[in-house]
């Protein structure tokens, strides 16, 4: 487990991903290095009322800690208590156009270490698609980015991490799937450590691959109240899901994290609606019918 | 315990509440009746861009299930799993006008049953109001109905409510209350059923005359932009909280509960923004200097 390696390749990610959405967004983002007082810190850069971009942070932590907390590995729940060290870039983009799609995309690296015993490290991580005004080309182009990203290291990982994506985004008192999934995964350690870093290397480095082309594509189209209205119902969904399931989030809020890097995470402009249904035949009702359902969408 | 009494009460609770806004709002509610699965159901009472609420809701529900879920009761976690009914009255009023506060109020009564065991019932409730732009004159009003509806149940049980309320609605990430508090109570079932019954029966009849005269008197101050950005950021704590925190709606949401009538407490508009500070001197400081405190309100 080479800390220092790790560390330097995720710092890169965030200033190579930031330096591309700055040139998509013609804005810059905000940097705010910060310190916790229990030990580490990170890199929070955020872009605000952009001109692609309302909302978009890119998170560098490196945090250390005396207890490991209990939301930080569901498969080791024997390490929480543990004195640690948690390091990851995570990302939320939440575009202006309701035709672009949200996107989040986080690498990890944990190390969990006791006096008297062998230092356990593990990684995780992943992406996923969030449309409002969904098109097949994309969800298609964004998971067989995945799936490429996967391709050394097995045919079998991309269709687990796929699973493992649409089991972990659903919100279950929605019964609904947060969209189109991704790729998700944790607790790897296997084979070893240069293998695992090297496919958290490469799930990072892909992201730019799988999301660029579809704001490229979608950003210029034409919309209207309508669109945003329902773009803005929708996030209500992205709010549920972080606030209530996501473990990230509740790690972050558990372990005294800076908590404005981890709501960054949150959309810019919401709202809940009650009990509001799609009509038939609308391109609102698609989502639900087309694309909030199981699908393969790697093949 | 008397089921069919508590049950007469809360559904009568629902009707005078409902009755009373749509007087204030002269927008008529809509009307939702639902039955869950696993047994029981409740109404939903519920406006949408009315003249006066954003969004206003108001439950009933008596539900019956097989596995009392362990954010039932805090205090009596040997009861969970315990097949058990829960009946309540649970209002959230999110006004448009960011001079009258977001208010809240919920009566709760629960039974817990078990083959050879004694049935084990409890009460619950309170009120709590938020302001966005604050007064001390209706924080005052507030809490001195809250103490005088209290008042026949000994003079140390406001200052205990309070308390509690102070302890309960509390963003632990944010280091702040979630507004002026007012009062807060569970696991109530000393010294009998009827004096609680009671006791709970004061606090669901004096919520209007608690939060109505505030509405009165500020429903019609002029506001502009300015202030409307403010509520929809404030608004976002509300929505920290309900869904981090919040027992209620982690136990309905935990217990298969409607999920559209748990979230009509979420605030229909809502706005995140990074790292947002209020000026100095500005009237949004001084609801983090003045109000969001510990302060004794009653008095």
């Amino acid at each position: 487990m080479d800390v220092p390696a790790v560390k330097q390749f995720l710092a890169g990610l965030q200033h190579t991903i930031v330096a591309c959405l700055e040139q998509i967004d013609s804005k810059a983002f905000r940097r705010d290095e910060w310190a916790r007082p229990e030990g580490g810190g990170g890199v929070t850069q955020l872009l605000e009322d952009g001109n692609v971009f309302e909302r978009a942070g890119v998170n560098f932590s490196h945090v250390v800690g005396a207890n490991l907390p209990p939301s930080a590995s569901a498969g080791r729940p024997e390490l929480a208590g543990r004195s640690f060290q948690a390091m990851g870039v995570s990302l939320v983009l939440h575009p202006r156009n309701p035709y672009v799609p949200t996107v989040h995309m986080n690498v990890r690296c944990f190390l969990a270490e006791m006096t008297g015993a062998r230092p356990v490290w593990w990684f995780g991580g992943g992406m996923d698609l969030t449309p409002y005004y969904p098109f097949a080309e994309d969800a298609r182009h964004f998971h067989r980015a995945c799936r490429d990203a996967l391709a050394p290291f097995g045919a079998d990982r991309y269709p687990r991490y796929k699973s493992w994506c649409d089991e972990y985004f659903f919100l279950k008192h929605r019964a609904e799937p947060r969209g189109v999934g991704g790729i998700f995964f944790d607790d790897l350690s296997e084979p070893d450590f240069s293998t695992c870093f090297e496919l958290v290397k490469r799930v990072g480095s892909n992201f730019l691959p799988a999301y660029v082309p579809i704001v490229e594509r979608r950003k210029d189209w034409a919309y209207g109240d309508g669109e945003r209205a329902f773009q803005a119902y929708r996030r209500g969904r992205y709010v549920e899901f972080n606030l209530v399931y996501d473990r990230g989030t509740l790690f972050g809020l558990q372990s005294g994290g800076r908590t404005e890097s981890i709501l960054v995470s949150l959309p810019p402009r919401v709202e809940w609606r009650y009990d509001w249904k799609p009509e038939p035949g609308s391109p609102e009702e698609k989502l639900y019918t087309e694309f909030l359902v199981p699908r393969d969408w790697a093949g």
